[in-house]
């Protein structure tokens, strides 16, 4: 059964204020929902068609196809749909490298970057306070299970700027060249937002400016996507440790 | 004016099959519509709510905001949506470095790919007969412009491959570190299917399978969006140039 109550509440959990109030976010598919169960979130609800997964009865409420169409926000929903609870928010730990995002809004391109970050082996993300929510429904399907390997830290990244002893770096287009400077083993790297690229009240308080350089001869592209040039700057950092 | 015909054409046009009939496709926003202005691509009819193109009357329709609403696929249209003539497909030339795709369906990530290989100075991708459109409004639209720069070649992959004489790399999940295998200078780049991958008929035809690897103790992570694991394969490739 799926009451009136249960259904609002799971629509609810589409806006930032109401998984900030209830502290809980939603997870769709058998594959993400697998992940999440095998990680230290911690499960509120389970809406399923099938008796696939291994839990509690007091978790679980069956539902039909018609029913998870309906609490789906998926063209083609998978099977379940899972309510979790919102971890406390852990501070960031010293690390090798450590991806700083500023004000990225796209779902998809936060989702992304967090993936690319779980390949990558890097275990933090620090966000300014404007940067999409991480459990936002379109992130969370985005990041396919590496949102339970990564830790995402919302933060002031100015104030957490001046208080870090690590070199700081940001991706600009006018930099060193990314394939020929010297790079640090440890440091923070800063990308900016989709439009505006890193702001000037985060510029100054960055100690070395990158640029991923343009090839041919026409170099009229605009600009790399944000989350391409993560992984290009990620592949870029990481490799040298291999080459070692 | 807008007239009913119009507006039935421009909505067809969001259909491969009304734009192989036509020979004609869709182009939105003021910035890309100027970089196809600036191209070799032919305008056929533009439609605008300011007189900011610089192009002969015949080829202007002026219409209000709600006409543009009314056409346009995005959400917030913005300014002109413009109709160009779909050229005739130029076979692949001989080149330093091509990417060839196996099937990838989704038109953000052809779009962001096209934009890569922009960058790149990557002027030509070989795709599947089964690859998305390049003219699908999706792909346009991702492109920022750069379609107007990167020449797309349907065809069958199977034959082509079979034909060439340059060595064919694949990406795959167990080939050589590409952070240490020898690259050539010369070559097809094979990027597979979004769920699939690489297919097994155009498997076969690979000379050489290569791996970006996973980092980190975990390792879990399933896999790189295709769009991301070019992005990492182009960067890989060209930076080896500059550094010799």
């Amino acid at each position: 059964m799926l009451s009136k109550n249960q259904i609002k509440l799971i629509k609810s959990l589409g806006q930032k204020k109401h998984r900030q109030q209830e502290e809980l976010f939603i997870v769709e598919g058998i594959k993400g929902i697998n992940e999440f169960l095998n990680s230290e979130f911690e499960l509120d609800q389970l809406y399923t068609t099938q008796p696939i997964f291994e839990i509690a009865d007091n978790k679980v409420v069956f539902i039909n196809e018609n029913q998870l169409k309906r609490i789906s926000s998926l063209k083609n929903p998978n099977t379940a749909l899972a309510i979790f609870k919102i971890p406390e928010s852990k501070p960031p730990v010293e690390s090798d490298l450590t991806v700083v995002l500023d004000d990225v809004r796209d779902p998809g391109n936060l989702g992304t970057i967090i993936r690319l970050c779980d390949w990558y082996g890097i275990r933090q993300i620090i966000c300014s306070t404007n940067t999409v929510d991480c459990f936002n429904q379109k992130v969370v399907q985005a990041t396919m299970g590496s949102l339970t390997r990564v830790n995402i830290y919302y933060t002031d990244l100015r104030d957490f700027l001046k208080s870090t002893d690590l070199e700081v770096l940001g991706t600009f287009m006018n930099g060193e060249n990314i394939y020929t400077a010297k790079l640090p083993e440890k440091g923070l790297i800063i990308l900016g937002n989709e439009a505006n690229g890193i702001s000037i009240g985060i510029e100054e308080l960055i100690d070395r400016k990158i640029t991923i350089p343009q090839f041919g001869d026409l170099k009229n592209t605009e600009s790399l996507n944000v989350a391409n040039a993560t992984a290009i700057v990620l592949s870029e950092f990481k490799r040298r440790f291999i080459e070692k």
